[in-house]
């Protein structure tokens, strides 16, 4: 049977600081650029961008409307492609919500994070592809604890070869789809 | 016997644009960084950035030390030990001199590409870890043809689950050297 359909969340709220506080990142055209590309390569079908901040929404859909039916169509169709999987959406449980509806079932959530420590942790080849699936990507110094807390699998960090721990969120969600659904070569 | 030490090389010249025209890239401030903080996980030894533009070169070193000596070492000293990887040279094989200098004997020199085609290309696990390695990646639409016409050796590309091709250079450094040295989990 093959997998059900997969979405990625980029989440910019809740999310904690250096400090460990509850803040709201911005938004970065960045990783919507990098990671609507390599969600697209792999075959991933939605990426919510989630922010509760109205203006940042708004700014979304402006890189979006640029690249999907504005100039940047015409200009680099590949972009508008991989940009074409994007939502913004107000909170995570939005995305559930969006993602469930348009997957016709109920998603298993998996949550992403670089830290060791959770009970429940998975490998990319534990993850139940049975159901479809919403991946959750923090932003900041990570996801809010409160996301941990709610039941839903966590993936394990991803282990380099030593003991740094600072992969950019792009190239871990690059690496994450890449274990999960790419071809091994 | 463990594998011989690699360096990566971010080439902007000589690269092609859209048309296929010979054309430097500009370097962006994000590259140097995602792709240090990737390097710093998987073991990478030395990461150059290639640019043949001597204001450009004076920018990096700018940044680096921001990051490795100015304010940013204190503010963030991750970020600093990451770019600590990071070299400036003028030419491909001014790298290639360096590397081989640093490493103690002579790299085999990889090239990485979005495009199939090449007869002599390896998947990441039929890469030869007895020499050290330096590994190129390309900016803009993909690195030069006469790169290709050195006799090195050329990555597979990272094939996805469709026919989409247009990862970012950063995503593709992630999942390759996570194929190449990063533990599977």
């Amino acid at each position: 049977m093959s997998p059900k359909p997969l979405a990625l969340a980029l989440v910019h709220y809740p999310v904690v600081d250096r400090r460990g506080d509850r803040v709201t990142t911005a938004v970065t055209n960045l990783d919507i650029h990098d990671i609507a590309r390599t969600a697209r390569t792999f075959g991933v079908q939605r990426f919510y961008i989630v922010t509760p901040v109205a203006e940042q929404r708004l700014l979304v859909q402006k890189i979006l409307d640029h690249w999907c039916s504005g100039f940047g169509a015409g200009y680099n169709p590949d972009r508008g492609d991989a940009l074409s999987l994007v939502r913004c959406v107000e909170t995570v449980d939005e995305a559930l919500r969006q993602w469930q509806d348009e997957a016709g079932e109920e998603p298993a959530v998996v949550l992403t994070s670089a830290r060791q420590g959770s009970l429940d942790m998975r490998g990319c080849a534990e993850l139940n592809r049975r159901s479809p699936l919403l991946m959750l990507f923090g932003t900041g110094w990570g996801m809010a604890p409160d996301l941990f807390e709610r039941g839903w699998a966590v993936l394990e960090p991803i282990a380099g070869t030593g003991d740094y721990n600072h992969l950019p969120v792009r190239a871990a969600a690059a690496i994450i789809l890449d274990r999960l659904t790419g071809e091994r070569v």
